[in-house]
């Protein structure tokens, strides 16, 4: 049996007949794309464009990594499991001990590992429910600006009005707190969140656990600092409540280290990671607990599809490529500095605002109106990059880790170009 | 790079160090594969397996399909692009092209198809979430044992026990119908619906849904029959609410047509697919809704992995080899009743009951005890075999589709034996 | 300082401008009323009416009672305290003493009570309160058209879908069964709950308590049957749960006893009492408990009007004229069987069903619109007479029980007129 | 028929055996009590007490007013209805008109009235019910420190936490904001509010309400400013919620005006009224709305005792006494004044802060033990008096409006030098 291209001529008339209109990213790029290599995508005419998006963290090794690939296809030419359940696989063990290996262990991390469904917002769920099972209380903090994902369960902690919107039913058993800096420079957020907890009439109940994402990647890039985090630890754990990191988006290297809170002193009860960690792009994701947290049942938390053994191939691949050493982690810190210069070049012209950190970043230009014009004149020049924030106000960077120097900059010439098209234009017309 | 087999030697105790103990299939059958092929699963000692379980449902088409095999290794060859969002791709192009040129158009069914997070669990929610936007209303009827996977919108519409406990927290907006058969033969459950339904004082709040299984994979196969099916919808249409199928491990084919309830006279607003749709086990799921019933804002059910195109190219390629024309059909329904007269001849010798229908079937034995240890038997002489229902009382058989009428003979043999072994000597011990 | 009535001559466009139109009874009969003695309330113009309504069982001992009257207007007179918080108080002393003599040692109860907020709602509310505090569990079990209040804790136990539609959100923790008899003789609504109750997969959470009417007052005066309430009460046992009568209606002498489970060999863990408690008509209600479940720290349920002694000194004056000895009982038993009588001719001549027992009867006359028309056209001819039932369907006798036979013999000839001449009238024009 | 007390010695064993241990005042005032007049309570041994509890504000016309008292027994012997279900009587027409006549025309308050059930809490509940009806959202803001009362409904907005606790449940539906001054005098906590609600990923769903007491009598007498007060209102108008001012402990003249808010330049959607409304501590609450909200059908919400004729008859004569001019309110200010003066030389003795306004004050006396003793040591010289606040730590002053100079200023005398021995001494102890 053949696939031929040739008996269905690819058409984006088939998304708008047979799609449900709830897709989004194909409105930004409505361009139809074949293949991707490292950071390039190509759409099926053959353009090439530089990919500032990367999957939205997912693909911090570029696309279609040649080691990745060739793990994964002699895996799947030599009939490897592709699905196992729960079973155990040689792909799975393989995958478990490397990350045991390479990253807990170095780290000092004594974690269990449960393998959820294969998406972010199911490690979410499975640390939500979790936590209120060590704990038997039910309310979760989560914070101003925060996604975790939109089932029901972590759909209450994700911030996102058009998100929380789509529940048609309201949410509950979350408790919302503001996040660094939300309130400005001037108010410790931390300690507006410990003085309402340590007051019995507060109104907020005991929490079973405080969930906070290090870097806020949809809700604008907002960076807690490190002595905000620990803060926000000790508040968890004076109150009794678990500490959860959701690592989704900033984790697997995208800040520099593997995990985005290294070298802050943290120590969370849990931590859910996703996206990146398979390396390629796969569905996969993790629940990490400590492992006097780990209470379940068996199956009391199950899945069709947490034994995604292509995606514990290509994670493995990628975990032994890149976290065996330092190497990678100072190649991106490096990068991340070049990148960091260059959009506080672009800030300090416009008096703008440089987010996140590592190679997390972007620059927040006020409104969503302008910051969308910004990323359709980039991709009108062959870069995909696009916005973040409550106002979607926040050109976001997330380049593949891997990118070379060299494309990476002249994406950002691309951005600098749009940036001086909108802005310079915006300057002139205003004088 | 390579990964050398030889620098890890897999061992099951990993899991038992690094993996969370939510584990389940992994108990029951304690060994580690690596290799798997059609009906056939192979541990790393060489020993092959007969798998009746089939990734609950999800390889229909049985391991490693040489197809959909080379399929997945061209494109990945060619760097075809493995994660998108949900931005415009050649595969997935071809999927829903192909979905809608041989699935639907023939059947005549017109919906639009959403492509949800990866699991059947996210299916589901954003099925929920859709219904009680598109009505404005909360409740959704579910019912006894049914199983509709375990995030906080989706578990409080699943009937386990175990499963519910897991939250932690209540679940709310679902209220529990019976399932039909559930009181006995003699009191039609759907009488019931409509009747509290219909009482202004009921006490069930008017239902944005009604969500059914027509087999209930999890909750024992019992398969509802069309007329109360029927009767269902029409109750849903009747009380303004709409009329959900789960298909995700009763459809693709494992009742005989693709959907579960073709030929039922059934007209479902909104039809949940997973588990088998990709074919060849990759993480997929979709949500299809009647045309007027897409009301979603863009990006208002989001997730990072609605895009895994290896799943949309074996999912592509599983349609046009089994679903181009009604040969394979044929081919399952005789399988099924082949299997129906083995099973009913099984039940017939012990005064047991078989559930379910097409190839989506089981032996209820009373008691969880005995269906475990006759699943125990089975795996010691190579037969990969699970329980279902609310006491795990029901020995299933979830063949892969494909299966040749010679493995699933050997396969019942096995199957039989076990059988014989356990109420043979049973009723021996009682004479 | 003395209130005039001539300075403002009472209007009924006083309600309409100033009241909100939330008001209900005011619409049925749309006089102003000012005085009322025993079973006959009077309008400003003197016209008397024979009231079977009763403040819906609020009145069983009739309107201004001389002696309970007479120990009021003393208590007043002496400066006795109105309000006390929940401080010891003589008044109360004599209430809760009273009750332990004369009610609960006779009857070889053994509870404690808890003084509610003095309303049946409040009383719910503690009750659902506590029973989720003693077993750690959410749901509670209601029945189809229970009427429990409509605070929102009381509210999602209540049945009725305007009620329920005033929350203005979901309501939650409440999981409808089927009342006796609710589908029909053939189908024992009790074995229904029992076995869904029993099934790990049924999908009802295990019950913090079961809550029943004996006999549904607003439900359409349905009377569940003595063995169908033990085997609710068995239910409860044997999953866990608590079992609490709410006899707010039926309770204090309106079905013979002074509760309206006596002599049924039940022994609910938690009772209410409101509406006739306090023999008067002021504000009371009590939520009675095991010793065992009294598990309360102190205020954690209060409520500023819980010591409205004015209403203590009135319940002790009925207990002690009521209940002393058995007169009373024996009489209302006579008088509930006149009643039968007649309603059972009433019924007999145009094929009804007759309702409820004891002196909470009712004639179940088809629709909301027959009903409404005989209740009009008894208040046109000076009786006072309300429906009730999921469709307003049923005609509804809540006689003082003090009434003299004469003039419940009277009400019951207009009664029987109005039947007559809407049903005659009906017949002949059917003809 | 007399009811002797000769034949029941009173006695406190009786509450010991048969009252529920929720019992709470009690506990601090471990005494029987029978009669009073004006401020003074006696109890059965003949001991007057000074009472600056006052039913928590309920008696702010004292106990038993001769011109009340009279009016209620003239009404009781002349058999005056005394239930009247929401029917229009007599007595609810005086009630209505009056208040209209003496407290909304003068103020220009354009507002019906809901007779609810006849509790505070139940008053909370039909204003958070009628505005989610109303907005059709379901969000309430409430505050730190803020009491509701503790039904379902009004309990999730309640902040203390033993009485959360005590629901046994989680509590939904409201979010929870920062009282005025709650993070100390340089944070605007209404800003931050503002600021959150103002964002679309703020993570606060739309409000149907904002619900705010003036003083939170309960949680530790906070006054808020007028200025915060009016930006709360306009930050509910701004983000299209109803604002509601729960008046049930601050109004009725506590702070001096009939209403805590007047001359604040605020107009509240709705307003609760409990308490003291019917001036002689009997059962009576309603809940004021402007016109346009009063979207009620009839009986939505409903209540067997929302006709407490008796609470309407003391109603009217409370405000046709006190309420037909200024001179009380007058009286009232003044007395304040003296009150403020007293405390503030007490505060300044000893360092502390005096809370509250108007009559409704207490002194912060930094632990609840102390503050404890404090009233222990009262309570022995005669002055009944309590605590509030998160932690009991502010000792309340809720004296009669009515009460004579020369028995406040004797009462204070009691209450000072209470606070001269605890800490006096404890500052002999210190040094």
């Amino acid at each position: 049996m053949t696939i031929s291209k040739t008996n269905r001529p690819a058409s984006i008339a088939t998304f708008e007949r047979v799609e449900s209109q709830v897709r989004s990213y194909s409105r930004s790029f409505p361009k139809m794309f074949d293949k991707a290599v490292g950071a390039t995508i190509y759409d099926i005419e053959g353009r090439a464009y530089t990919d500032f998006l990367a999957g939205c963290s997912t693909l911090n090794y570029g696309h279609n990594d040649p080691d990745l690939k060739a793990a994964l296809v002699d895996y799947i030419s030599a009939d490897g499991i592709a699905h196992g359940l729960d079973m155990f696989t040689d792909a799975k063990e393989g995958f478990l001990s490397t990350f045991d290996r390479l990253i807990l262990k170095p780290r000092k991390m004594d974690y269990r590992v449960q393998m959820t469904g294969p998406t972010g917002a199911n490690a979410v769920e499975a640390a939500m429910k979790l936590a209120r099972k060590v704990t038997g209380r039910n309310t979760i903090i989560a914070f101003t600006n925060g996604f975790h994902g939109v089932t029901l369960g972590a759909l209450a902690a994700t911030g996102n009005g058009k998100h929380r919107g789509g529940a048609g039913t309201p949410l509950s058993g979350v408790t919302r707190a503001a996040f660094d800096g939300y309130y400005g420079p001037d108010i410790d957020t931390a300690q507006l969140l410990d003085r309402q907890l340590s007051d019995p009439s507060g109104g907020i109940d005991a929490p079973a656990a405080i969930l906070v994402e290090t870097v806020q990647g949809e809700g604008g890039l907002n960076a807690a600092s490190a002595p905000w985090l620990r803060k926000i630890e000790a508040i968890a754990r004076k109150h009794g409540a678990l500490f959860i990191i959701d690592d989704i988006q900033a984790g697997c290297g995208r800040t520099g280290g593997f995990f985005s809170f290294e070298g802050m002193g943290l120590s969370p009860d849990i931590i859910t990671l996703a996206k990146s960690l398979s390396g390629m792009g796969l569905p996969m994701a993790v629940t990490l607990m400590r492992p006097q947290y780990d209470v379940w049942k068996p199956a009391e938390h199950n899945g069709t599809f947490r034994g995604n053994n292509h995606a514990f191939v290509t994670a493995q691949a990628a975990l032994e490529k890149f976290w065996a050493d330092d190497a990678f982690e100072r190649e991106v810190a490096a990068k991340a500095d070049d990148l960091g210069s260059r959009l506080q070049a672009i800030a300090d012209r416009y008096d703008l605002t440089v987010m996140g950190r590592g190679m997390m970043r972007g620059l927040k230009v006020g409104t969503g109106q302008l910051a969308a014009s910004i990323c359709r004149t980039c991709f009108a020049n062959g870069l995909i990059i696009e916005t973040s924030g409550s106002h979607d106000e926040v050109v976001k960077i997330l380049a593949p880790l891997t990118i070379s120097n060299k494309q990476l900059n002249d994406g950002l010439d691309i951005l600098e170009d749009a940036f001086d098209a909108a802005l310079g234009a915006h300057r002139i017309a205003a004088e």
